[in-house]
């Protein structure tokens, strides 16, 4: 197959030549369409390097760019003959990306790729492998199930949605009870990135089925939960409403988790519903919600998952006074809770870096017992929160 | 709140009017969020009387269009002194659209909306609601639970996924076992259309809580599914392979519907395993899959639903032979079948509708006993559909 592919190539290259046209894209040997891809779509192709070829057809356009991740700066696309741009990209930082299409300035999603909640909206995603990494993708073993749970929060005022792994026995083992993680995403994101993106389901398939991690339930809520605010009570308006708007989106999280979800769980599911099997972990705006919800409510959770996120910006905090003055009594701390994990990647941007880093500092100095782990080669991306919660899950309910 | 926004649009008209620019957009009273934007997108806003109004900043673009559903012709939109680009359709069909913004010939998703898979891509989709029609929205009812479970298929040698609903007291009344509808999406769709564009779990739970359809699983299985080709075939090529991509793609359903997803379910699930507690039904591809599959097949389905399409053109069938010869005899399969449903979109294009409407003539001329439905006023999209799950569910079962 492989072989009837490259004489195919060469005879095409020969005949582009031929014509005068460009050959690059039939010499990129071995390029595999990306498993974001929708079924049939070529491109995005992806090498063993980690570069990756982008084409998309835009016959009347002015400039075609490639925008991948937040921070990278956009690659020019260069126009064929047919009108299909094209780009192959550098060796692209491992892990799952969103990106897209920059069109006249127009910033869109590429037809190529699924979408994936993130950044405010349904973005393409592309996920680059990682060189004998393969803890997160589907195996042969065991699978648990992913639920999807509406309600109706009286937090919020309104229907809200969850999602939920079950280990791969709970349909079965019908006399066992588990313990929970409730797991948060990033700013910017919802409810299903944790699974989507994230592939929190089988990173637990496969830690469960290698006896590594206990069975438990995964319970992932929206971070956005703006209290429902009283008829009479008007919203923020004005020049800084805007600025109120991520605040006040946030603003019912703690409420609605203490008195909507953690309540729906435990009665709709075989839970264990005490503080030693009830731990809470996010990532980057997940991780700053943890800290303060996990830390104003040391007895109802057991162990605390911190990735990329501490929310004092790249300072310290100080330990007298923040997170609920939780840290305070160290000795307590370390007493209370079972386990404490704060993560992060070591290719993460400096303002991301520099205040996870400064935390676990601060902890390690004051005597606050945890784990400390910094995800090899990765950046303010999924592949490093991937990383994190392989790493935490082990630790979680032993 | 009501009287304040337009208080406060009257006041921005003012304005707007006096610095000479257009108020058009102020004047539009009464236009809402469509439910289908991302949190936070104030575009598309649908009025009463169902138009829409789209809006898109791209100040570099030359043109820009919205194109609403498979065949409308598309709206231009008008550029604002602001880079906006925005328009005002006439009254749309109700139901759900896949939709797209063509930029310069390029046509792309709307950021403001989600994605629902469709068209072979995850496309925009904006759901106009119907007016007094609200049997597939949520409401305060107990509700059914969504599930999504991954499996490595024999048939197609490949991981598969689908997506199951279970009713409210699935996970309570432990004892109970139920019966199960197999329902398949259209074509260039997949195993997620039923919920996130059909909202088939909040149509059963509206129908259970009234006592009007007996709890059921629905499971949502791929419906391109291409059987496991040997190492030593070769995959087809050459000029006619694009031709074959579909039924290639779609050759396995069959094989893989009997032999490894009904066995799936039949052991994870607490099913009532025989051909009277098992329907199969579909939409458009989904449809002639049903009626090639279950005609084969009778004694393990003993319901059919078929949602606009017959599979014979805009022609007959001859019920000798055609469908697996399982109506050559009427009286035999009257009484085979306890349940059969043909449904079609009275505003569905011709091409659709006469071979629908010509199948069920066929039938009754032949004495094969069915339900015909019209779902009144839509077209060959979701509403009709919801409409014929709606009809559907209560004859199941029964």
């Amino acid at each position: 197959m492989k072989k009837r592919t490259m004489f195919l190539s060469m005879l095409l290259c020969l005949s582009v030549l031929l014509l005068g046209g460009v050959c690059w894209a039939q010499s990129e040997a071995g390029l595999q369409p990306a498993v974001t891809n929708v079924p049939g779509a070529q491109y995005p192709r992806i090498g063993a390097d980690s570069r990756v070829e982008f084409r998309f057809k835009a016959p009347e356009a002015q400039k075609v760019q490639v925008q991948v991740g937040a921070v990278q700066t956009p690659f020019d696309m260069i126009k064929g003959a047919d009108g299909v741009w094209s780009v192959t990209t550098p060796p692209i930082v491992p892990g799952f990306h969103y990106y897209y299409l920059v069109i006249d300035g127009v910033m869109v999603d590429d037809p190529a790729s699924y979408t994936y909640y993130g950044v405010g909206k349904d973005s393409s995603g592309i996920d680059v492998p990682e060189k004998g990494v393969d803890f997160y993708t589907i195996k042969n073993v065991p699978h648990g199930t992913v639920r999807e749970q509406w309600y109706h929060s009286k937090t919020t005022d309104s229907w809200r949605h969850l999602v939920i792994y079950t280990p791969p026995d709970y349909d079965t083992n019908l006399k066992a009870r588990y313990p929970v993680l409730y797991l948060q995403h990033g700013s910017g994101e919802d409810e299903t990135g944790w699974i989507r993106q994230g592939h929190a389901n089988f990173i637990l398939d496969n830690l469960i089925a290698a006896g590594k991690a206990k069975p438990m339930i995964i319970v992932m809520s929206n971070g956005y939960a703006a209290k429902a605010v009283p008829a009479a009570q008007p919203a923020p308006s004005g020049p800084a409403a805007g600025l109120l708007a991520e605040p006040r989106m946030t603003s019912g999280l703690e409420e609605e988790l203490l008195n909507d979800t953690i309540p729906l769980i435990d009665s709709a599911f075989r839970t264990i519903a005490d503080q030693s099997h009830r731990a809470m972990a996010g990532l980057s705006m997940g991780s700053m919600q943890t800290l303060q919800i996990t830390t104003a409510h040391l007895d109802t959770f057991g162990y605390i998952g911190a990735f990329s996120g501490a929310g004092f910006g790249a300072g310290a905090p100080d330990l007298k006074t923040a997170y609920n003055g939780a840290f305070a009594d160290p000795a307590a701390f370390n007493k209370k809770v079972k386990g404490f994990f704060v993560g992060i990647g070591t290719d993460e941007p400096s303002r991301m870096r520099d205040g996870v880093l400064a935390f676990h500092k601060t902890l390690d100095d004051a005597g606050v017992k945890h784990i400390f782990y910094e995800a090899p080669g990765t950046a303010h991306e999924w592949q490093t929160w991937r990383k994190d919660l392989f790493q935490f899950a082990p630790v979680l309910f032993q």
